[in-house]
């Protein structure tokens, strides 16, 4: 009952302060306050309490009954990822994917299913990356477990060989400079922080390394760089993931999974190691590709678009379960289930499969740049690309001015959707969904449960088997009933 | 914010209470009416709030930092589970358990650790069991995935063989009577209801087709007993667990698989069916056998003491990981931790690993009536016997007086606990620890997420591969973080 006080406290920790001497004083001091505006605030909302009706409640129980009994979203991810596979844009299985779920989404009995083009980076892996400490006076010759990172350059057909210097940050690399970089191969070290309680967090403190680690290497003449995978797990099993380089010239970047990370930094303390690379991933010609999109068109205000949504494309190893087909089969089963529920939309619902957020972004700029030019209106969008585990809620985010309004409309639906142990914070939303900030609505991140998201996170361990039935049906659940109160009573 | 009006409904939801059209409409009239009273409430909570003083979210805070970089339980479970492995009471392994956990505690530096004596009963399964459909005109031959129960007797060394009767209700075996029932396999069938959101609902729904189920068969002369293993997963994986007898004869009770159990069950819609079965397991003599218990004395309320446990003992088959391997390392790791942290309980703080709690809970009981017959005090028990999944918070139960008393000083933790995902809510504890309701004190459930338990739940599969490192390490963080706050400050 206390839970008065409890909100502001999960609120700001959310919001991603973290905890440390002077902000637990600071929270304290503002629980104690906001609690008591707070209590002014309550009188207000207990007046508005009698608009969510009983009827929501149950709309909502047959929701979650549908799904956990009816769903299909486990079937379409077991063929999106076994039958179908790792679908990098570009590839084939890029392709397959884009018709076998426009063919799913043509049989639910919508207003308008159609492809979305966009103009998509062909990057490929070629055959598999060599990564051997080749010199190690008390371990002789080792072959780590490696993957390229996307838009890493090959090696020349040999390979090379050069010394490895290792750091935790790319202020070290500018540190060193050029005297200390030059000719080597940076070795990026630094781990996720295994003491944050959501592993996203702790992703967001060390991939730096991957995305922005190789481009400065580079810039001081490094020949190569390795990179720690991003996971606090340790174990034999690189991630792959996306590298920038901007207007660094381009270099060999490859991860190398974290037992080998560790193994690698251990002889290095002890001597000064030769490191083998090869690999001949290259960069192809941008390919046409596009994202799948199906429409439900709203009886009452046709024009207020609430869009649900994920990404179509994976990285090339693994089957993409949880990033993102997990996602993809969220959105349509937010289709499938108000379907079969047969609910009459007010406002348009739309399911959006995006291509290419994994290596360029090139669905959610196209999707976001022709629905600016037809002037419409995302009253909401929905994205899930955080995987297919029990939800624990929304991150939501908006234009400051924005969030500030509706926010308290979605404050109201708190008591509905928290008995399925759903709870609302102030947050990023998706990437791909991102570019639709400008248009005014709201924006919603779907949260699951994120302790094994980074055991599988660009793997090739992201399969089916990593995938629980009932936590997948449970997220479908959770974003459709979303949808259905936003629909219901707009923001 | 309107937070305030979310905890009635998610507390009454959790008490047990369904979604039905009537429940719902005075649901809703309850919110209304809690809610303004507990605005008033509320003033007096935030006069309270300064007691919670930073130092604690501190302390709490280094709880889940160690535990996350330094915690012992996931080591400790890997050896349970995959070198000593099930450990049903009365088993070499069960007893290899026992050494191993004092020998564990023994390197803790506690004040005592010593063997809680109990004579268990001991149940052997024998061969593997046999049960196949002999006579099917459309399938053939086929064998099912079987498992005896705990406590059922074996067929003749030839086996048997009858004709099978499906059922979905004990109150169906009463009604089919003896003549419908007699010489007869009698076949419980109703499914784990999928739509409960929390799957401990669903199993306590269809359980007592396994617990009760094969004694009321046999006291219509059934020869036999198949009964649908509890779980939603449709799988080839059959679930064992207890039966009991009581006063009706014992006959041969098995688990099947949910594959089979469908597909018998569609055969016997089709055509009458013979099943021959075949099972060795039998009872022995009752062992001696052991809880095993680590003290920390308390240095101001000695006399009152905190218990955390959980039970050593698993069924045979599998290692017993999450059930209850897991608990015991929860329990193991709470004292790992606090004497990590240096800290100096006020209270005793008391790790109780139980024997026998599958079948029998000898050591439960046998352990309240040494505490009664000392004239001991538990303050709190905690039980973790859910899993070693991501933490949700803990059920609270007691005495209804001593509940109302104490459950007040716990809603002042909400604040603490939150910011970790946990909250509390009125519930059943734990079996191992229940006999310790007498003694007046709180008793408290861990609960963790549930989705996931129902795939291990007493299978070969409940296994060291079925457990997150960081899960596992998040739950003694939350039971520790628990422990502390009862012990600052009692209840």
């Amino acid at each position: 009952m206390s839970s008065l006080i409890l909100i502001p406290i999960n609120y700001l920790c959310k919001r991603g302060l973290k905890f440390s001497s002077n902000f637990l004083s600071i929270t304290m001091k503002r629980i104690i306050f906001t609690g008591f505006s707070l209590i002014f605030y309550v009188f207000g909302l207990f007046a508005q309490q009698n608009d969510i009706k009983d009827d929501d409640a149950f709309f909502i129980r047959s929701i979650y009954d549908k799904a956990l009994t009816e769903g299909q979203c486990y079937n379409w991810l077991e063929h999106l990822t076994t039958r179908i596979g790792g679908r990098l844009a570009g590839s084939p299985q890029a392709a397959a994917a884009v018709e076998y779920t426009r063919q799913m989404l043509d049989t639910l009995g919508l207003d308008s299913v159609w492809l979305e083009p966009c103009m998509v980076p062909h990057w490929v892996r070629g055959d598999q990356e060599q990564v051997r400490i080749i010199n190690s006076g008390t371990a002789g010759t080792i072959d780590l477990k490696a993957l390229a990172l996307g838009n890493s350059i090959g090696t020349a057909p040999g390979g090379l060989v050069a010394e490895v210097v290792e750091v935790k940050s790319l202020d070290e690399v500018d540190k060193l400079g050029r005297a200390g970089i030059e000719g080597k191969i940076v070795f990026y070290n630094r781990p996720m922080d295994p003491t944050q309680i959501r592993t996203f967090n702790a992703y967001g403190g060390a991939v730096d390394q991957r995305v922005n680690g190789p481009a400065r290497a580079s810039r001081y003449g490094a020949v190569a760089t390795l990179v720690r995978s991003m996971t606090t797990k340790l174990d034999d099993v690189p991630h792959t993931g996306v590298t920038v380089f901007n207007d660094d010239p381009p270099i060999p970047a490859l991860a190398i999974s974290t037992n080998d990370a560790e193994l690698l930094s251990s002889l290095l303390k002890k001597e000064r190691l030769k490191v083998y690379i090869f690999t001949n991933c290259r960069k192809l010609e941008d390919k046409l590709s596009y994202s799948v999109v199906g429409e439900w068109t709203g009886a009452e205000f046709p024009e207020e678009i609430i869009l649900v949504g994920g990404h179509l494309d994976s990285w090339d190893i693994g089957g993409g379960a949880h990033d993102d087909g997990a996602g993809c089969v969220h959105a349509m089963e937010v289709l499938q289930l108000l379907k079969r529920l047969a609910y009459r939309p007010k406002r348009t619902i739309r399911c959006v499969l995006f291509m290419n957020e994994e290596n360029g972004l090139a669905g959610g700029l196209s999707y976001a740049a022709a629905s600016n030019k037809k002037g419409e209106f995302h009253l909401a969008a929905i994205e899930s690309d955080a995987g297919g585990f029990t939800p624990r809620g929304f991150s939501v985010d908006g234009d400051d001015l924005i969030f500030n309004q509706k926010f308290k409309k979605v404050i109201e639906w708190f008591p509905l959707l928290e008995a399925y142990n759903l709870s609302f914070n102030k947050g990023g939303s998706g990437a791909d969904i991102s570019p639709l900030k400008s248009q005014k609505g709201l924006l919603f991140g779907f949260r699951p449960d994120s302790q094994r998201y980074f055991d599988y996170h660009h793997t090739a361990a992201d399969n089916m088997d990593a995938v629980n039935k009932r936590e997948l049906e449970l997220g479908a659940a959770a974003i459709t009933s979303l949808v259905y109160l936003i629909d219901k009573y707009g923001l």
